[in-house]
C-alpha cells in the first residue's frame, strides 16, 4: 500500500482535462488568468470553504451545489478579481459564468464550479471572463503540458506553481490524484486555503469523501498561516471520476486507508509549499509541538508560534529570540504548564536546544545563527505534559510582505 | 466637573517624587534605562497585568502584593532585561531589587513594586540593577524635570516619551493625576499595556480603585494593537496617595464621576500615543465601530481590524482597500450582516465613503489617496444593526517594523 509521488497535475488522474490561458483580466502581457478543470463524467464533488463571514460569490455558488449535489464536472477559475463583497451583482456574475461554461461543455450549469481570487469590493470584468470561457473550452486536453498551464494561470501574488500527483493502487487498479493550489497572501485557512484543485479518478462514496477531506483539510491547510488574515475565498475542492476503474470506496478498510493517505500527501505538500511561498518570504517556518496532553493545546500552540509577527521577523533576522517564541505560546489561549517546555530549533545545519524547562539556558550565538541560516527552519517544542503532537507551517516576516501589500493594487 | 490637561507627569501629584538615570543596562552612552516613582506616604495600589501564561517575574511579584496588599509606595523599572521566562532565580532578583530599594527608602520590600522591558529569556543583569537603584533614590525629586527623566529612563523602541497630567477638583480640592507610559512593539495588551505608570494624589478606596480601572483599561490599553503580540509584562500600575486633602472616595456619586473621566482621560491619551509610536508606524489607525447590536461585537470588529496585517500594509500603502478591512471584519468571529456594512474613511484632509451595505461603489482613487495621506486615518464603521460602538487604536506595518524586529536584539 505505498503511495509514489509522480510528475503531473491535475490531469494526471484518467479523465480530467485541464487549460490556462490569459483572458487579459491582469495588466501586462504574459500573465496567464483564467483556468479550467473539466471531468469527462461527473464526478464525485468534496469541498471545504472559508469560514469567513465575508464569504464571496463563487463560494456561495459552489457550497450551494456541494449542498445539493455534490456532484460537479468542471471548474471555472480566474483570478484578479475576488468576487467578494460584491452583493447580489457579484453572485449573478458567478452564475453566468457557470452557465456559458456549461452551454459551451453541454452539461447543466449546476455542475460546473466557479472560484476566482484576486482583489475583494470589485465586480467581474464580465466581458473578458465570458471571453476567458470560450477560449478555455476549446483548449482542454489531458496532457502534462494543459496541467501545467492551469497551475500558473491560477497564481496572484505566488512566486511559483504549487502542483503534485501521487500513483497508488486500489485492488489491483492504478489510481491517481492530481493537484494544483495557489495562495501566498491572505493566507491563514480556517477550512481550506485560497484555492485548491484536486483531481481523482478514484470511486468513492460523496459522504465518505468529504468527511476524509474535512479531517485532512484540517490537518494540513488549517495548519498554514502566511499572515493571520482568513480569506473570503478560501476553496480546497476535490473531484472524483471513479475512472481508474477499481471498485467504489464505501467505508472503512484498506482500500480507504490507501486513498486517504494519499490525498494526506497531496494536501501535506501543497500546504506546505504555500507557506513557503508566502508573500515576502525567504524561510520556511515550522512548529512541531509534541508532548501535549491534546490535541486542541498542541494545535493551538503550534498555530499561535507561526503566526506571531515577532516570531516570524525574528525568524527572517534569523535572531535566536526564543523569549518571543515562549510569548506567543503563553498568549495563545492554551492551558499548559510554561516550565516544563523545552524548544529545539532544527534546520539542515544541526540542531541547537534554546529553551530547557521554560527558559533559556546560555547558548552559542554563533552556532545558533547558523542553524538559523537555511531555508527551511523547524522549532521542536517538546512540552512534556502528555503525548499528543500537531504540526504548523508558516514563514518569516519580511520587507517584501510588506512591500507587496503596501502596493497590490497598484 | 472638568477635567483640564496640565503640563507634567508622575511628580504633578502631590506627595510624588521621580527619578531615571542610566545604570549601564544598554548598550550605548546616552540612553537612561532605569527609573524610580516613589510616595512620600504609602498609597493605595490597583493594577492591571498581562494575561500571557507566560508572565514575567515582576509582574508575579507586583500581582502578589495586588492580592495581599492593595498597597504600596514606590516602583523600579528597568529596561533592556524583561526578567521573563526566567524561572526561579527571575523572581529571587525582582525580590531583591525591591529588597534594596526598601532598605534605601526605609519602607517594606513588600511595599515596592517592581517593572521590566527588555529582552525575554534572559536574567537581569543584578549588579547593574542593585547599582542603578543605589544611584536612582537619591535623584529623587518632586520636580517637572525629573518626571521627564523617568519618562525617558522607560523607553525602549519608543520614539519619544509618552506622559500626561490632568487636573480637576474634588469638593473644592485640587486634585491631580499623573502618567507615564512605555510601548512600541509585543503590543496587544490583553490586561494592561507594556508598562504604564500612574499616580494620583485622590483618596479612594482600594477596591473600587481596582474596578474603576479595570473598566477603563478596558476600554483603552486593551483596545490597542501594534502587532498582534501579547507582551509577557504588560502593566498598569496606579497609585493613590489621598494627599490632595479631598475626601475619601468610597463609592458611586459626583467624585467619582470626576475621578473616572480625569482617569479616561489619562488612559486614553497614553493607549493612543502608544499605537501611534507603534514600531516602524507612519499612522495612527483608528477604527470606529458603531450600529453595532452589542458592546462584544463592537469591540471584537474594531480591533480585528485594526490588528489585521494586510489592512495594517494597505494603510501604510495609503491603498483604499477596503476589502481586506472587510475581510478582517469576517474573520474576526463576530457574528453580523455583512450586506449592511457602510465604511467611510476619514482624516484631516477629509471623508470618503468606499462601502456601502457591504460592497465597494466607484469612487475617486484621487480623493482616497489625499484622505489616506494625512498621519491619523479614521475607519468609521457604521452597522446598522444596533446603536453600540467601540474604538480600537492600531498602526500602519511597514517596512521598518520588520527592521526593527529583525534587529531587535543585535
Amino acid at each position: 500500500m505505498s503511495v509514489k509521488v509522480i510528475d503531473g497535475g491535475v490531469t494526471a488522474p484518467s479523465g480530467f482535462k485541464a487549460a490556462g490561458l490569459r483572458a487579459g483580466l491582469k495588466d501586462g502581457k504574459t500573465n496567464k488568468d483564467m483556468a479550467m478543470v473539466y471531468s469527462e463524467v461527473p464526478a464525485v464533488f468534496a469541498g471545504t470553504f472559508t469560514r469567513n463571514l465575508v464569504c464571496a460569490a463563487p463560494v456561495q455558488w459552489d457550497r450551494e451545489i456541494l449542498n445539493k449535489y455534490g456532484r460537479a464536472q468542471a471548474v471555472v477559475v480566474n483570478t484578479a478579481v475576488a468576487n467578494a463583497a460584491t452583493g447580489t451583482e457579484g453572485l449573478a456574475n458567478s452564475e453566468a459564468t457557470a452557465k456559458e461554461a456549461g452551454k459551451l461543455l453541454g452539461i447543466p450549469a449546476e455542475t460546473v464550479l466557479v472560484a476566482s481570487t484576486g482583489v475583494i469590493g470589485f465586480q467581474l470584468p464580465m466581458e473578458k471572463i465570458l471571453k476567458g470561457v470560450n477560449l478555455l473550452v476549446p483548449e482542454l486536453k489531458s496532457d502534462r503540458e494543459s496541467a501545467l498551464m492551469a497551475a500558473e494561470a491560477i497564481l496572484t501574488t505566488d512566486t511559483h506553481k504549487k502542483e503534485i500527483a501521487v500513483e497508488f493502487e486500489i485492488d489491483g487498479a492504478i489510481c491517481r490524484i492530481g493537484a494544483m493550489s495557489k495562495g501566498s497572501g491572505m493566507i491563514h485557512p480556517n477550512m481550506g486555503t485560497m484555492l485548491c484543485f484536486i483531481t481523482t479518478d478514484v470511486d468513492i462514496d460523496q459522504a465518505l469523501l468529504l468527511k476524509e477531506l474535512r479531517k485532512i483539510v484540517d490537518e494540513t491547510y488549517n495548519m498554514v498561516s502566511v499572515d493571520g488574515d482568513t480569506s473570503t475565498n478560501d476553496s480546497v475542492i476535490v473531484l472524483a471520476n471513479g475512472k481508474a476503474g477499481a471498485p467504489r470506496i464505501t467505508g472503512e478498510g484498506p482500500q480507504l486507508k490507501t486513498f486517504t493517505e494519499a490525498l494526506l500527501t497531496v494536501c501535506t505538500y501543497l500546504a506546505k509549499q504555500t507557506a513557503q511561498d508566502g508573500e515576502g518570504a525567504t524561510r520556511l517556518f515550522t512548529a512541531h509541538v509534541t508532548g501535549a496532553p491534546d490535541r486542541e493545546t498542541a494545535r493551538t500552540l503550534a498555530k499561535s508560534i507561526i503566526t506571531s509577527n515577532l516570531t516570524k521577523a525574528a525568524i527572517f533576522g534569523r535572531d535566536a529570540n526564543m523569549g518571543r517564541l515562549l510569548c506567543a505560546m503563553g498568549y495563545s489561549g492554551a492551558k499548559y504548564d510554561p516550565s516544563l517546555v523545552d524548544v529545539t530549533m532544527c534546520s539542515e545545519a544541526g540542531s541547537i536546544q534554546l529553551v530547557k524547562g521554560g527558559f533559556m539556558p546560555a547558548f552559542s550565538e554563533e552556532e545558533a545563527l547558523k542553524i538559523l541560516s537555511p531555508a527551511e527552519i523547524t522549532a521542536e517544542v517538546e512540552m512534556h505534559q502528555g503525548n499528543v503532537e500537531a504540526t504548523a507551517w508558516g514563514c518569516d516576516l519580511t520587507y517584501d510582505y510588506v512591500k507587496i501589500n503596501a502596493d497590490y493594487r497598484s
